[in-house]
């Protein structure tokens, strides 16, 4: 399950299944993305739905369909997105974590060829909309919120890697926060700020420690990310900031320390500018009242949390050195 | 304030300004689109924000700019851009409709030359961030739901045109929702529903019958869009829908009944399809149970509902016969 | 097929319907959108491709439908669906408009409650890949630019009306460009400009004075568009522009003198600001060298032109006055 | 340089920082994402232009500002900004890759609590406009194609690793391509196919094999980026495909095989499905004419080719195992 074995091996043999080529398949994978299902379970006359958008990745042997477009080991992605919609019928959708190690599990065991399985999943929220008879029926939603949950399960046959977390939850803190003491040099023009508005969507991913079936128990995926998703919100409202750096470094550390199954988290937090509007030309004064949202360009700052003593597994960034 | 009367006058004075013109002006307006304000009010450590984008549209005695390139009769739409910002300052934000109501009287009466102004505001909703300290400081605040509260004032210096509205407000029921009886011909294969899964994205924009200064007290705008959007919400939920037309017209009734203020709504509603996937050749019954969430194509139902003797003000289409 | 005609005539006939109606319905209508259709035809080894993007609208006798969800007028979405597909294979895509006149007159005379269809149209368009052998088969594309065609038809069974035109041409001025002499008010802080950089994405909707069935030949669809865009483009290249009103009406203009079917044109502009950067902190100069390529807010200018004498029968705006 | 290096050091010497501390630093970086700057050269009334959007991630001894939230060795993103907009007057852009290699550079060589700098630039391309008077003015411009350049500089004070690519070139083949002998398992009901569309949307990123200043000259960036793309075109082309992992291999071999400084190269395909549309239920055949072109879910390939002998450097996917 080690990164660096990705390319070498596969490229040894497929080297030499051919004397005249010149170039050797690295790490490759291939599956149906976004498939949007919908499940929906009825209790009598109150309905629950889970609303998912599914991406499955898988890798294996492969060469053959690359090098000369075989497909005897190709599974159609295709029948992986009809494996989708038929493991929603048999198995239900417990949580975004179940579903995808079922399916993880299933495509890795169940092919010989495929080594390996990434099921990535965004699931979208939806509350009830109350109506005038509280004991009617109960069938009616409302998407909730702007934010998506995700996870993304990855198995090789023998481990587990689990990766929980949110994008697109946006927040603002309209003081406590502060920019100053810092490096300047011929290009720095920002002037030291004692009161801004720090602003940010959070785009958080963490990884659960279990990583094997006799590892135990695993966590109860839907109170652990309901769990962190309160600690980054608390973290984040709580934090009298100096930077957004060490307001990240918080919230990061909030997740790990509640949560003892949580080893690393990765968090990318765009700063959203809010510019104090200069109203001077206008005779107005603007004491922290008025502001401009900017778009672009913005500030990006992006970081890993470890637990003490933990390997950092959720990869950096995707071009990173 | 008639909208056939906008090409023709035009039109006529600017074809005797040249002898050798072959081309007229018609319609036309101007002005700074997407300003991004955000106003905040300090209540001691209790915070409130306000946050909009603001788009103003100018028009009046603009030939000469269009014809000659002279700006002499041209506000910049950099300048109305400062007085959005200026006017947050001097005036704060009640409401959207309040803010932009100030905002086009000052353009059509500062301004000679600008006969009408149209405001068009998109407001992003915030909710409490809750913290650990119940009675601390409250400055942090979460982005609510995806939809978005919209209004559109215009006026012309005598008279008010205030729609507000709202979109992105995406609700689905899982039952309660049937289609037949419908005509088929030679390319019809669709097959009769009696149980569908309904969902959309609701787009509404309501008319309040206010539109003059002397016309008594203008209404309450927030709380006539917080009950416009729970008429919406529950006439959705509430309905044995028999077509998305019969869902769509119950929606616009529910909102005018329940505001006597209110004389027009207008609603667009695409038809977001969930299909029930065919799980036969797996062996699996899918008794309404797992449906896939299709994007395109989408059915889009469309259409004014009116107070009984109202006029139909909101346009339909911009491009409409 | 007057405009005001649309909620008047329904709303009175829908009223007489039930003594209790509160409301009435005013204009609506309904359709498939977004279907997306690639045409093939092969020619030997070399083939052509049309690849579109149909939205269907209908309108008609449809009060039962809203009132009591009878849908015995409504010819199912899905079915307007399948007939795009299937026209494409008969009828073949000539060109979009004519594609459009084919499917609008079908359904407002194959079905007796459907009055009135329009029919949008996005078009995309493709080139050929060279290969290493230009005599060899010719079965390969690469979608060419961003921008989009456009065409509207819509028909009553007596008159046409036929919009053609483009969205997101994005052009671009580096001089010849000035903006100073407008008025300054309190709120005017801009600098006046002589060199400027002027840029814009093009939307265009222009409009064919061909309208009925015996109003003569209709025009070469493909021929008028592609003439419409090259003078759209050379206006803007041409014009020495003091306001992108100037521009504007220069580029309405053009189209309307080069071509004398059109008697009308829509342009909204965008003025994607590019602001010289202030680079004297650095101790550097900055003669028109070093832009900021601006996203929000921007300046939006919007008119018509129309042909001196045409009537002005394309919408302003979806929600003017 | 290695990738595991990122977090071990950095969190061991963060931990000894403070007895109490439960979490570490792991890999991290900041700066200013998406400096759209806009550079013209003016030679004579001929005029070039360079449009950029500019992304800067500086990482280094940053322990300080995320656990204590000292700044005192932060450069603060507004100042990368302004080095953006300042070296894009003092250097020019002479190609994206060289101003990348200018900025990374400056970073890591000016600041010493920078350790490492990545500028990730993308391009948008502009031809001119054809005017009347072909020897007159040239600076009108108009924006080509809906794709984008893409480079990659990442520079750690020593090595270089240059990543250069595009996204968005969308490409389609209305013939020779098959897809059968695949798996068949119970959840597959794809029908083999001996004639269908291929159609994606080209992402890909390669790597140069320039590593270090003293490594010989630098290619020359502009040629070989014009080189890979229509190797990437043509083998697009010409490949009769029996899977799309097949024509993606074909596509990377061809870029390395026809440039010996290109060693590396990762690409992603979407397989944008085109359904043959089932016409039989209206008595119409459909050979190879009409299809629907879909939008979700779709197959995702992506691959690595690698030169014999090469390593794998660029990240196959942000989360992989």
């Amino acid at each position: 399950m080690a990164g660096t074995a990705r390319s070498a091996g596969t490229a040894k043999g497929a080297s030499s299944a051919t004397t005249a080529r010149t170039t050797v398949l690295g790490q490759n994978q291939y599956g149906k993305a976004e498939n949007r299902v919908v499940r929906v379970v009825r209790e009598g006359t109150t309905h629950h739905i889970k609303d998912l958008s599914v991406s499955i990745a898988l890798s294996g042997d492969l060469e053959d369909v690359h090098y000369h477009g075989s497909n005897a080991h190709v599974l159609p992605t295709d029948t992986t997105k009809n494996t989708v919609y038929a493991f929603a019928r048999e198995h239900g959708v417990d949580s975004a974590e179940e579903f995808g190690i079922l399916l993880a599990r299933h495509f890795v065991t169940s092919q010989e060829p495929i080594h390996r399985a990434r099921i990535r999943i965004e699931e979208y929220a939806w509350e009830r909309i109350a109506t005038a008879d509280p004991g009617g029926p109960a069938h009616s939603f409302v998407r909730k919120g702007q934010e998506t949950r995700f996870c993304e399960v990855t198995h090789d046959g023998e481990r587990w890697r689990i990766v929980s977390g949110l994008q697109g939850l946006t927040v603002l803190n309209s003081t406590h926060s502060e920019f100053h003491g810092y490096i300047k040099d011929r290009y720095t023009t920002l002037k030291e700020a004692y009161d801004r508005i720090l602003a940010t969507d959070v785009s958080a991913r963490w990884r659960y420690r279990w990583d094997a079936d006799d590892d135990g128990p695993a966590p109860d995926w839907d109170t652990a990310w309901d769990r962190a998703r309160t600690h980054l919100l608390r973290a984040f409202a709580e934090t009298y900031s100096r930077s957004l750096q060490q307001t990240l470094y918080g919230m990061g550390t909030r997740v790990i320390e509640g949560d003892d199954l949580i080893d690393e988290i990765r968090l990318s937090l765009p700063n959203n500018h809010h510019f104090l509007v200069d109203l001077e030309p206008f005779g107005l004064s603007n004491d922290h009242e008025v502001y401009l949202a900017a778009d672009r360009p913005y500030g990006l700052i992006e970081a890993t949390v470890l637990r003490d003593g933990a390997e950092a597994l959720i990869p950096a960034d995707p071009l990173d050195l």
